[in-house]
């Protein structure tokens, strides 16, 4: 392997100094770039696109070309182990995911098989070497999953759903059954990332899309208990060289303390969430990513330059800081905007590292 | 007008000692009783049910004839001052409400008029004065707006919205336009909320759904501080007697602080916030109202028993506390468990209060 030209990434989660803040994007590699619509449109379906490695790793360089982002991420799907699982992911327009087979019975539940990432996702581990290899060392490669808890909320749900009732009433009502679940997807996950991580991931991320739709204690019971058990089993040294982690809760800003007790490298954070409290708060245990909101890159380039200071200025000096939204980028959003994100963040972090 | 013949509800929002915890529960005059559905039917629509005063006072005392309930609330929606401004309320199946007329431009401001309660608005005041005669004293009445930033939401993006493009666009690129858009509805929430104590309400509400979308600063300028010029407005003693105000922001958990400052008596809480750590954030600044999952109610009675006592004893020892769902109750829940939870709270909070 080629020896990494761009660590700052790296250095900033595992928080050693850095020159500047490093910065990428959730969804960088997605609709509002037209090259992507184009390979999206010439692969004909999104599943398609994301279980072709070829084109997952077109579209993952895509960014890196036309910004200085210090990370490319996996272009994948969350929800890859379930329909790995067999229950049958497709893409509906307009209503998002959904799954043929749903979980609706404890027997659903007890015939789960748990993938074997190398065959039955395959076509991800895949991409992942060849995105690695075409990275050619320039920056960082991030793997990444859904957290069992999102997992299960969309396996259980038969997709996105807007109060979680399945779900929660299996919680409420036959909490042991819906843990057997959380268990087998927490090893499936593992499997999952360790593979990636083997394939040339490196770093992982943890995306807890729904953790923030649970109370405090069920958050810790349902949705953090499992992240840790990934996290214990995730191999995160290759020859050496650390793999950082990071554990992204949306609506988890409550939680912050816990979370960083869960053993990641790093927290992301929503927009929702102060990034200077933040950081009071979990103190030297955690690295943190984040967390301007996306909607601030429909505003004019003036003031998307003074709303990325004001999140510079909010973490302070010091390495420990990943640049990021609060959550993914929107598909209408003028990628000229993003260029004026990502250059502030280089150009104005500088101070805070010297 | 007679004689509270039960105050727990008042005197907890204003921690004066009460013999046990008092409850009533978001949207309890609704779609889960089938003598609301009867009702609503014989409406013919919602906008028609919430303009009948007979009707809306019918509706909001339904709850009470069932459960113990420590107080009512009235009966309308949290869109009826865009509507008496002009803009045209109206609901669609499956998509909830939207505006024949959102706010467009500049103008469609410049020109928004602020309603006179006791002129257009008046079927809200009226229902207001016939649900209070009609309580004959035996619980309190709360009367209630939406939030000047959760009206403006819905005002701007023509409905209900996902990700709030339209406003956060005019909020970045145009603030002082959509400064101008709150102040006008702060002053109208506050005519409108001072119209419903003058016809009888004991208690108000100022219900925020939507400031939980934005950041913490964004929070604090475009929906804090609106949410306390409305509270500098309001008479909130007639004859003698106190007029407690609550606050509600939903997603608001990571700002109570700044929340408890506004100078309402309460907040409210949603599920996802703990309500002992809340206790501790906000110490004797402010009551607590909250704040169980709405979706425990579709667990076995038992179970939301246990639930209901582990609120209680979150809160702990003392008064201050009000029971409630941290969100609207469903409509397919099954009216039993609402009874659990209802006698669940004053049973075991008793011990509480000694």
């Amino acid at each position: 392997m080629t020896t990494l030209k761009n660590d700052t990434f790296i250095k900033a989660l595992l928080k050693q100094p850095t020159d500047y803040t490093p910065i990428w994007m959730m969804r960088q590699a997605g609709r509002y770039l037209p090259e992507y619509r184009a390979v999206r449109e010439q692969a004909g379906s999104f599943m398609n696109l994301c279980t072709n490695p070829e084109l997952a790793c077109e579209v993952t360089l895509q960014p890196l070309r036309r910004f200085d982002f210090d990370a490319a991420i996996l272009f994948s799907d969350i929800l890859t182990i379930p329909d790995a699982m067999g229950l049958g992911l497709y893409f509906t327009e307009g209503e998002g995911p959904r799954f043929k087979n749903p979980i609706q019975s404890a027997a659903d539940i007890e015939k789960l098989p748990i993938p074997d990432p190398e065959m039955e996702l395959r076509y991800v581990v895949d991409a992942v070497r060849l995105i690695r290899k075409n990275l050619e060392g320039s920056v960082p490669l991030i793997g990444f999953s859904g957290s069992p808890w999102t997992l299960a909320t969309y396996m259980i749900e038969g997709g996105s759903s807007k109060n979680f009732a399945k779900i929660k009433k299996m919680m409420f009502n036959e909490p042991a059954l819906l843990h057997k679940l959380l268990d087998k997807l927490a090893q499936s996950v593992a499997l999952y990332l360790n593979a990636q991580i083997a394939a040339g991931a490196q770093a992982v991320m943890l995306f807890d899309t729904w953790g923030g739709m649970l109370s405090g204690d069920d958050y810790n019971e349902f949705s953090l208990r499992y992240a840790q058990q990934v996290r214990s089993l995730l191999k995160t040294e290759i020859d050496g060289v650390k793999i950082p982690t990071v554990l992204f809760t949306k609506g988890g800003g409550l939680w912050l303390e816990n979370m960083a007790n869960a053993g990641y490298d790093a927290l992301g954070l929503d927009w929702q969430t102060d990034i200077g409290q933040a950081r009071v708060r979990v103190g030297e245990k955690v690295a943190l990513q984040g967390n301007l909101d996306p909607l601030t890159l429909y505003a004019q380039p003036e003031i998307i330059v003074e709303k990325v200071k004001n999140i510079l200025q909010k973490y302070g000096n010091g390495s420990g800081h990943v640049f990021n939204l609060g959550h993914g980028i929107l598909p209408d959003i003028n990628p000229d905007n993003v260029k004026a994100m990502v250059d502030a963040v280089h150009e104005f972090s500088r101070p805070y590292h010297s």
